[in-house]
């Protein structure tokens, strides 16, 4: 077996399992070079992989590093992904509201790179707060709270990892395929029995087009029928920043908001509601979904899943008083220069701006400042006036005036009064 | 501009001059590492290239190195390319017969890797003759005989150089752009102002089927017409060895007995006279095809070639009775075991156990044996008997038992008394 005759081979048929683990383990431990590599990513990006390729992908990847024990759960344990998107706080809203439902979370979570940080980012924000636990207090954190997040020190999916790199510097990151196995790979490393995953479209995400979503999705949950772990996937639209809220401190600050019940409405509870309730019912604490989904909404307005979020922060060293405390961070305005209605956000744009006020990481070196935000003041289908606010911006730069520009041409103004924002749940695909 | 960039573009549209001059450059000059330049030419293999950018990316490679200035030569300079097979010794024919018609050859030629050597390596197994000259020799010899072979000195091309040593370990050889513009800035990095290209169809050759044999060949065509070099383009049979020799003194040797004329019917004879007719016509030494292949066979009828050929080696310091002369070399006979006819050749593995036996190099460090070679005794359509001779060994190895397992292997012996040995021109191409 060589690498050169398995690339040749992959252009007319597909491969076998022990050809993918000759090329993933090869190149895991440096004996195919970066260069047979890529020309192999590239391979499969033109043509595809089959889904048992898709599947053996996915697990000799999983096997190429440590795998979390939750043995010492007893429990169903059912995680959730998110493709990633600008304020999407959905995980630091659904993990209290499932872990009050008696659902467990016991995560190791990954730094951000991007927009804002990654949910381990967002919790940084609460002063105190500490992502590094021992082993034994993590296990007591889940047994004794239900939850406990913590930094990612174990060696999960290096083969994903040297993968992705080069990924990333070859022009193959966008192939379903390679994308479906890179994430499955991850969560099924990190413990997961169930997956709920959170596929975001639009202008704002990685999948631009429904179709493409639906086609990740239905690969996902492929992949969870071969290798035993039951997947439900909802698409939801990313074509406006989530919520109001994007930074670390603002987005803790908007998920208290949420479990409090002080925002009542808005696309960013109706996603974590419907992320949650498919969680209950993967998890076994609901019969039906509309059950799951009443479980769900009776735990933010019973104050519970607030309680427990509340449990879960302190437990870990946070300090509550923190997050709504006065912070002497700059607050900036931008205002809109022309009447008319909401029709649109250049989305990754808004993005983009957040990071250059400190927010997210341009680099893996970057440190993330976790005052940093952007309040979103109109979303879609909202009439605003000349001079009304569109962003309020908080930061801690001198010069906020690229961020500043950038938001003003995010925002697209129409003048006609038949702009609808459509609900944000797409569609919910499962096996 | 970035590779990444540039690679994604190459997925959906045509590349700009510009473009494709960062990737080439930039891999040149090692900015650009290997693993993006192997997902660029995977991109290329499963996209193809247009006639534009495929001259481009000639261009661009010719002006990555040096170039042979050939201008103290005022004639037109023809020069000839072969896609390479198992004793293909053309260019030894046709240099002597194409200089006698007045066609000055100013060659700098690689050494090969692979069935035996290339041109240089051939003219090398006859004693004395250098292939190292000083540049006014080189000079001084075309000018007063009409002819110099030189090894390649000069820096040429480094572009393909590079481009090539990676598309061999990473499934991005196969791709007609990228062999006909590897082809083409060779020759004319070279000094080629004419080319006459023979490409190889067969099982023997790199180009398997007529289609994508002919499909190489108006690549190469339209390349010149854009480059402003005039390209004629013959396909010819490779599906047995090309004549009976194959090794190096083999090769030099059958060269000999095509010029004295004491061989009179052969492939090689025909391919020999059809390259050389070619090269005459884009000469200007004659006024049509028909008169130019009169002439080619006259010289050879009339010694004018032979005369040449001796006139050049020798100026070369090579000792002519060197090659007629007894060697102290094992012969070893492969003979039949059945009765029948010669239906075809696994013409690759002949080669192959050519260069087993030292006439080739398998690695660039390999020692080239100039005695070691094959005697082919039976062609295509051939009637033999049970005992009849198939192949001679000239060998000084110990041992030949692999060659001769492999060349009893290559040959398929049919019942059917209906084998036809079709004419090893297939087709002439030309704009």
């Amino acid at each position: 077996m060589n690498a050169v005759d398995i690339i040749n081979k992959k252009k007319n048929e597909n491969l076998t399992y022990d050809e993918i683990k000759y090329m993933v383990d090869g190149y895991t431990n440096d004996s195919i070079p970066d260069y047979q590599m890529s020309a192999f990513l590239m391979t499969i990006y033109f043509k595809g992989l089959s889904l048992d390729e898709t599947s053996w992908l996915t697990e000799i990847m999983v096997d190429s590093g440590d795998q979390i024990d939750l043995s010492f759960i007893d429990d169903v344990i059912v995680d959730k992904h998110s493709t990633g998107g600008v304020g999407d706080k959905v995980s630091l809203i659904i993990t209290p509201i499932v872990a009050s439902l008696g659902i467990p979370v016991a995560k190791m979570s990954g730094r951000g790179l991007g927009h804002t940080g990654g949910t381990v980012d967002k919790l940084e924000a609460i002063k105190g707060f500490k992502t590094e636990l021992s082993d034994k207090e993590f296990e007591d954190n889940v047994k004794n709270v239900g939850v406990s997040i913590i930094g990612q020190s174990k060696n999960l999916v290096p083969a994903d990892k040297k993968i992705y790199a080069l990924r990333d510097v070859t022009g193959t990151v966008d192939s379903i395929p390679l994308i479906a196995s890179s994430i499955m790979s991850k969560k099924i490393a990190g413990g997961a029995d169930a997956i709920v995953l959170d596929i975001k479209v639009g202008s704002g995400a990685f999948m631009k087009s429904e179709e493409r979503a639906e086609e990740l999705a239905n690969t996902m949950v492929s992949i969870g029928n071969k290798l035993k772990r039951k997947v439900v996937a909802i698409l939801t639209r990313m074509d406006q920043p989530l919520g109001n809220e994007v930074g670390n401190l603002n987005e803790v600050q908007e998920t208290i908001d949420v479990l409090t019940g002080k925002l009542k409405e808005s696309d960013v509870i109706d996603v974590s509601v419907e992320v949650a309730s498919q969680m209950v019912l993967l998890g076994n604490k609901a019969d039906n979904i509309d059950k799951a989904r009443q479980l769900v909404k009776d735990s933010i307005s019973n104050g519970k899943a607030y309680d427990k979020f509340n449990e879960f922060i302190t437990a870990q060293g946070g300090n509550m008083d923190s997050v709504t405390g006065n912070d002497n961070v700059k607050e900036l305005v931008v205002k809109s220069d022309k009447r008319g209605y909401i029709e649109g956000f250049d989305t990754q744009d808004v993005g983009h701006a957040t990071s250059l006020l400190g927010a997210g990481r341009l680099t893996k070196n970057d440190v993330i400042d976790p005052l940093a935000g952007i309040t979103v003041k109109a979303k879609i289908g909202d009439e605003i006036s000349k001079g009304d606010d569109l962003f309020v911006i908080r930061t801690n730069h001198d010069n906020a005036d690229d961020s500043i520009n950038i938001l003003k041409n995010s925002v697209r103004i129409s003048d006609s009064r038949d702009i609808v924002n459509k609900s944000p749940i797409i569609k919910i695909i499962s096996s």
